[in-house]
């Protein structure tokens, strides 16, 4: 199911830019206001060292997802599509074929 | 310069053991306070990853630091001490040898 830098048009590369771009965003924000939350809940070493898994967990992922090589990049979208990051909707514009294949691995 | 579990009186161990924990208190209590601060200024990504670098380093150092064994005692209460978790007179009662060689290790 991989589909090359040369399937992509010019304004799918666009739509595609900016959806990743929209999806980045709004995890990071997300990120953002749950380690602000979990730092003022601090009480004890062990909640220190708790924040620290996370930040690591979350640093492996977020290094591992945000992936912007076209070759891989449905599989990308379908992950940030099932996470919640963004929706099909935004990927409008981006040909039927690829929609369908992100819309099929978004359910599995 | 090693000074070994036997070289440790009943009432040296007791003075170590709360000194140990009182110095233990403070940094977790100052590590704590530092986390939130930290944590509520965090304003983008990178911030996030400079808290978790930041987290590493000092897991990594209070792990290390935070060693009781009586071998060693001598030159943690001199690192205790060097950096401000821990005052030389809180280890009165101890041997005057024992604390003139923290004292001097505390100079290094």
């Amino acid at each position: 199911m991989q589909v090359s830098d040369a399937e992509w048009s010019k304004s799918e590369k666009n739509i595609a830019q900016t959806a990743f771009k929209q999806a980045y965003e709004r995890e990071t924000a997300a990120l953002i206001k749950e380690v602000r939350e979990k730092a003022s809940a601090i009480a004890t070493l062990d909640d220190v060292w708790q924040l620290h898994d996370f930040l690591s967990a979350k640093r492996h992922e977020i290094d591992g997802k945000y992936d912007y090589r076209y070759s891989v990049l449905v599989f990308v979208f379908a992950t940030l599509v099932r996470e919640g990051w963004l929706h099909l909707d935004e990927l409008e514009g981006m040909s039927v074929d690829k929609r369908t294949k992100i819309a099929a691995l978004t359910r599995m």
